[in-house]
């Protein structure tokens, strides 16, 4: 590198994910060859959200206000709660434009080897929700070993409150062709077929 | 988006070559979940990098020093001087290791319809370098019809000067099989083949 700074810079862009030396530089070059401006916002709003980003006292999602904006809107349906695992999931679910309940967004699944426990999930206050008005929780984990894991921790807990618990629907995806289907998934849509 | 200042900064990111809305949310939420202090330090450096990189007063390569390193070393030949289009083609002769002289960057093609003349691609600071001790200029620009064409330009008007204009060599390239070569660069590589 000719200049020490931009070196600095390809490392720090490094630091994004699905970014490496070679697209770090061709970034560095193409902000400072032909976007300065574009380069300092991204450099303001960056410094800003880092630090007064944090999460809701709510659902803990991800947001700069204490409450988020989802959580403080009139328009949704507060007996319905939706688990999910971290913010892209959120995201997601919201994107359908199908969903009109709250959320609850754990930051993670349960894994005791790598110190995730129900504290770090914020179990309690999950807890503490449940047992003021809600009258569904419908878990949308990740259909995978820590997720079923996390499923079924969260519903034991919740086996003595007030409260419907239900699970996302497994089966075959829309489009999916069934060969290329894997077994496991072909069994829950067998088990859980539908009268036409 | 659920945050005003996440939907900033996913904005802001796109700003960079490559990254559309879905990659910039992955970044955001990287950053967030995972990697704050990264953020920090990129929203630092980049602010930084922005302000204090302008270009070489010699070569016009980028860098935050009014000289570059290559152009202040001492170690590299001030008789060969090679012609480049951008910090980029500079970087990836460097990183052949091969190359002692000096260099020119032009920042760009002659193209009058973008407005692009010899003043933008300070030919005249290229001109009076030729005639301060410069032995060789190899033209390393690209084989595009604006590389010929800045090519042409530059090597005219260097005619009268007293310095070797050279161009880079065309041909098949390493690993090529003849196969997938196209037309053009075959009938270069059969024109200036070379005696065992």
């Amino acid at each position: 590198m000719s200049s020490d700074l931009i070196g600095q810079l390809t490392e720090a862009l490094c630091c994004l994910p699905g970014v490496g030396p070679k697209t770090a530089q061709r970034m560095v070059l193409h902000l400072l060859e032909r976007d300065r401006d574009g380069g300092k916002r991204l450099s303001q709003v960056l410094a800003d959200a880092m630090v007064r980003i944090g999460q809701c006292r709510q659902c803990r999602n991800l947001t700069e206000a204490s409450v988020c904006e989802i959580c403080a809107s009139q328009r949704r349906d507060e007996r319905v709660l939706c688990v999910v695992e971290t913010p892209a999931d959120l995201i997601a679910i919201e994107q359908t434009g199908h969903y009109q309940g709250l959320y609850f967004v754990l930051m993670g699944n349960l894994s005791p080897i790598d110190g995730v426990g129900p504290e770090e999930l914020g179990i309690d206050l999950l807890q503490a929700r449940c047992n003021a008005g809600v009258e569904e929780v419908i878990l949308a984990v990740g259909s995978t070993v820590e997720g079923e894991a996390t499923a079924h921790f969260i519903s034991e807990m919740l086996a003595t409150a007030d409260v419907r618990v239900t699970r996302l629907a497994q089966g075959i995806p829309m489009g999916g062709e069934l060969e290329y289907v894997d077994g496991g998934t072909l069994v829950h849509a067998l088990e859980d077929r539908k009268p036409l």
